[in-house]
């Protein structure tokens, strides 16, 4: 019964479900169904088709902290319970998985109503790729009346910048689109940098689109704030111990299609954006410095370590 | 009879003709079949009508330096002769200017001699866009039995990093491709970057393809070696009296086609690279550094500023 | 009977009171003097006017972290109690302010003490502007046999560093003034640098005297140690919430008193020195990085999130 | 009875007894020797002989914080319980040394463990000096099957380097040596530098072996990674309170036996790494960044700080 | 007949007669008073005096490259001639003095063209201290339809930023007067640094009013360009050989005029900007960068150099 | 008749003969005693001899400019005479030689006067390895009666500091030694760093003993001025032509003479300075920045490029 899993991590790998947000929200969804529509019942045999849906899903894709610390959540709460009917642990499945996406949504709705007071009348926003937190962030600042600008950058190979763009245009906010290379040409014309993140490490840094580390570069070059805009759940426990967070590399394909043969392409999804040039991490604690992360975790979500 | 210098300057105003030297040899062309078809038989129409070429080339583009002291220079010569038979002068023109290609043609096969003695067995080599001066040095290179890679950039969003790739694949070179957001994720690996160029300023900066300024950043955060690859004669000599190097702004069509209305699409063709963030020029004079352009110019060229 | 607040508040505002720790304590006052002069009689209406000096006293200034969470703590106290009698809760009132004070007055002794420790025989201080804590702490370290000088900036427009200079010649202290402009000029001859501060931030940053931040990027340069010295509950919790500290501007009079006409004075009074340049922060907990700053609070004293 | 607890010291003065490890665990052995043989009968008697041996033990060397916090928490365990019989108190003593000793081993297992996992194949680890708990690390990742090189520096006066040279010798790791100053020659040859510490300050600082910090600096320079291995418990709770850590200075005959009448030789053996140099500190906690040492200290060793 | 020179050297030490180019002119007119009014009439004794004229003026003030070039090229000129009556000696003198008077004039009228081809439509220039060149500079801007705010230090001690203030008002340009401290705050609103020199070293360095050095790096720090604007005839031939620019110190009560007693004021006038914090120098020749400034003299006016 | 040569390189390479100035002198003295032994008695084999010494000579050492420099320009000058009698050869070969040798000495005294000035009273120098140039200028500016003190470092593997410690204390001067791995640990009570060059690159960049390039780093880290002292025709003109000044790898027994089996030991005897860590180049042209070191020779021994 772990085929919802499967078809779940089948989506994820295949992108058609983006975003480190909806991945993790699939997650669970296919989690509460295959609660659902289980046939085992006994309580053990229950918990080893949620180990093995989970073992499934973590598989899907390998920089995923939110999803991986959702389903860890998740699992962890039916455990605590000694209940022995699957009727009821499949409930419980549910309302821990509502739960988890209640406290989701209202960190998001935090850090954007956070995020937005950070921007200020006339300010001109780069960023780079797409996040929903973002978004939100910069829907909720435009909202309560900021007049501000964003350059977006189209973000190669999959060209997210766009999506980005065509989301400002729809706010109303008057958007410039660059390519990757030009962003030095625009950092003294940019106020301040919004980047999402798509993981939290142990040391402070952030895994984020491929490009982001070289903005946040020239961003330090010229004394213009960065700033990342991300869930605390993204934090990626396994990095304390000596993991390092791993980089996706993606089809050649997306560079080069009609490539000469012997030609090798390269095509990591992520690159690492270390602590020190980054001005703040804007998450559902407040605005905190990268180097904190470790301990706001410990304070708040110390089941993330066990 | 500037015809031909119109149709020339039309040919490198669509990028039909492409490359700093490639320019310069056509504007030479077109001097030369104008100055043997013209109709004229005065000195002074004859210069009239040089007068008239010329203003027409340098409008053609606007940032073609070396093209510009390629006319100057042939219209200098034809000057300093006392002849009065247009049909001699006419003759000057055309030894002048192939005296000028030779010259050319000297230097850069002396630029390719100089830099392939800096590449070491093993080395790998980054590179930003083509230079078909660049791609000189590493054929000479390769054919002084040098074995080493390159990585070449893609180079959005005209992809010249593809013609780069392509040309070093039929060298027999171990070639890989990234896309420019990547360049930091590879700066380790790189042991040399080499750049070419399309001007160098004054004070001593390089104007090259968009993205050769953040290359240059990342190169300097990790003690990576970076080169510009150029002949002298594309320095600028309206740099010195305070002028821009002005920026050519390319079609946002190049960037995206379909582009959502309203949205504002920024394509810079070039940057400015910063003297401090270049290890050298290798240049016909050999490697130096860039502070030192504009005294190197004044012996070599004194007159590139009169 | 909220006029004592409004008293308090004017003085404030006219800097007849001066400094974090004074206005803190002229704020208590206030309350107590308030709490006690009351004609109400109900626990509601007793709230209602403590909530309305509250708010009288916080728009005084805009950046007075200390007193703001001074006031806070106070009403908390009162708020905590299940009091009706109105007598009653002004002695609550009273002592809960005396023991702010008394708590004060441990933390600056406690820093002093520690920040003694940092002096070594033969050392030159460099200061800026004048801090109470400060004095307290070189105070201190000459007590305790320690044989040090201090050069001190004059401190424009308000010329506070000769409130400093007179104090360190009356301790015997061998000191130099400086005008702001030579502090690079200087930074050699020093061996460490301390500053005050008037407001903490999640960020880590401090907010202290306009041109406290280019003494922190000169130290910075010269790899000579910087530290401020601070009270803990300097820390504002708006910063984590993303609001800016907001950076009072005072009166071009203080500049230029007959400044031409249509010339633009601009005087903001504080300036924010990020915490790279920061080599620690000498508060009540000890010697810490500036990046602890939230999580140390957050230990030392969680209501001042609430 | 103090006298085992003297011997010890001398031992340690005399270098005799090297590393934090040892020199913690020989002190641990002299409390437990020193327990049992004890003719005291009172444990007022008994308690002042322990007092005697802690002050003896720490006047041994200046740089020992961890054989500092050993000595402490013994002390304090005992004094923790009720009992007045000396024999009891002193199986007390043996108990807790041993206890302590387990959980520093299981500490040195769980670094060699995280750190273990940082190293990937084909790197080439820089290492400066010796280190124990180092050395346990890169056994670890050589058992592990990882394929990695080691180059280590001499490391003048005392040339320890030579001790690392063996020990990865006799692991069949590649090896090579360079003279300290050859360091930044090699930097870009090396892809991560792993250092010991001898004490963790409150500031986030590093103490360790003279020459350190040049090699930290010149990591950063070329943005290699720069990671200190470290047991928490090397933190020295005396930094909080403003004291510096004191540097040792050894004998002028450690650098040149038959130096000419009047000059002065320096020797410092320890040197202060900036936390801004660290990438992070592979801990008993994981890998953190520096910063958060005395927030991760409050945590999970809070007694250190009474 | 020195009196003259002593007259106009009290002036140039009371500051009676201030800025590089009016002290030169001074001195200048000073030797063409007194060699009109001469009593000598031998060649021998006209070329004592002038001599003796020559180390009057040199005293008055340490730190005059100007002036001291302009002296020695009348006199090396005068010398050159074989004339023996004293009268056409004068009239040499005159002659000499106002041909170089005119050349300085000729070369900060080209300053001035050069530099304000530099302003863009837009611009916000930030400044220091006074500098008639770059009041040239600015109002040749100003004047060819450059529309362009500035920003200028009001410069402590002597306040020199208010006739820079004074000047921009009367052309009409907007204007922002700050503290010297506040110069960080505003860098990120300013588009470029323009200031003056007083004298140019063979390392490339630049002598200008203190404070000059911390703007310098406050730019370099937000990636601001900063130029000077400056003759090259401000060059200082005894740095090449060794000698320190000499930074002259004015009186305390420029600063504190009723300072405490047993208060040391220090008061030096200049301070030295690196080369590396340089972007260019705006000078006759164009703008060069400042490591060539030794090449330049040598081509431009080697007499400087004998 | 090459056999005086053959013996000079021998001893050259076993470092009987050492430093650049006594190397060169050596191979000058060889080619004089050849050229007066030889049995040769045409033009053609005296040159053809002499050209055979040369390569030996060069042979000899891999970095030795000085000695190439020197021995190219005495074949040059007898090449230049038409002179076919062998005996009026020799002599001009000696004649040369002395002349050179003036010159050199020359140089060398100047730099010594030179650099002298840039010593002031109460300052710390540190400097590294052996160089007689800066052990002449120290002795410069001991006899001209400044007053100053020396710090030097051992300067591992062969400890030439001590020949400098010895030299400086002979002088009279205060003289520390420490360790290469402690400079950092001194950087802030040095006031000025003074280091010889084995050679000068086109680039600007500057070979010296390995370790001088981590000082550098240092002294920039803590804005100590760094100075190369170095005579000219240290330049390296191959450098402008691409090749690498090659690094000399030493025998392993110099660092550890009984190194276990497998231990790989790398020697390398020089590193690389870059021009953007030193302050200025004191040489016979006087202090210049590293840039124009091209242009200098260019201007003043325009022979070297042939």
């Amino acid at each position: 019964m772990t085929e919802k899993a499967r078809l779940t991590a089948d989506k994820i790998r295949k992108l058609e479900v983006q975003g480190a947000r909806n991945v993790a929200i699939a997650a669970l969804k296919a989690l509460e169904t295959m609660a659902h529509e289980t046939k085992t019942n006994t309580r053990e045999s229950f918990f080893k088709e949620l180990s093995e849906a989970k073992t499934i899903l973590f598989e899907a894709r390998e920089t995923e902290p939110l999803m991986r610390n959702a389903v860890k959540w998740i699992i962890n709460r039916v455990e605590d319970s000694d209940e022995r009917s699957v009727e009821t642990l499949a409930t419980l499945v549910t309302s821990s998985s509502r739960s988890f996406q209640k406290k989701l949504e209202g960190s998001i709705e935090l850090i954007a109503e956070i995020g937005a007071r950070r921007i200020r009348d006339g300010m001109v926003i780069l960023t780079h790729c797409h996040s929903s937190t973002l978004t939100r962030l910069l829907t909720k600042a435009k909202k309560t009346g900021k007049n501000f600008e964003v350059i977006c950058t189209e973000t190669r190979p999959a060209l997210q910048g766009r999506i980005t763009a065509r989301e400002m245009i729809e706010l109303g906010i008057k958007t410039t689109m660059i390519i990757d290379s030009a962003a030095r040409s625009f950092m003294n014309v940019a106020d301040m940098i919004f980047v999402g993140a798509d993981a939290l490490t142990s040391e402070g840094n952030v895994i984020n689109k491929i490009g982001t580390s070289s903005i946040a570069l020239l961003a330090y070059e010229s004394r213009t704030p960065f700033y990342v805009v991300s869930e605390l759940l993204k934090f990626d426990p396994t990095t304390l111990c000596g993991d390092y967070e791993i980089i996706e590399e993606r089809s050649p394909l997306e560079i080069w299609a009609e490539a000469p043969e012997n030609l090798i392409i390269r095509n990591p999804a992520f690159d690492v954006t270390r602590r020190e040039y980054i001005h703040g991490i804007i998450c559902e604690e407040g605005i905190i410095p990268p180097d904190s992360v470790v301990e706001v975790m410990n304070r708040r979500y110390p089941w993330v370590f066990h």
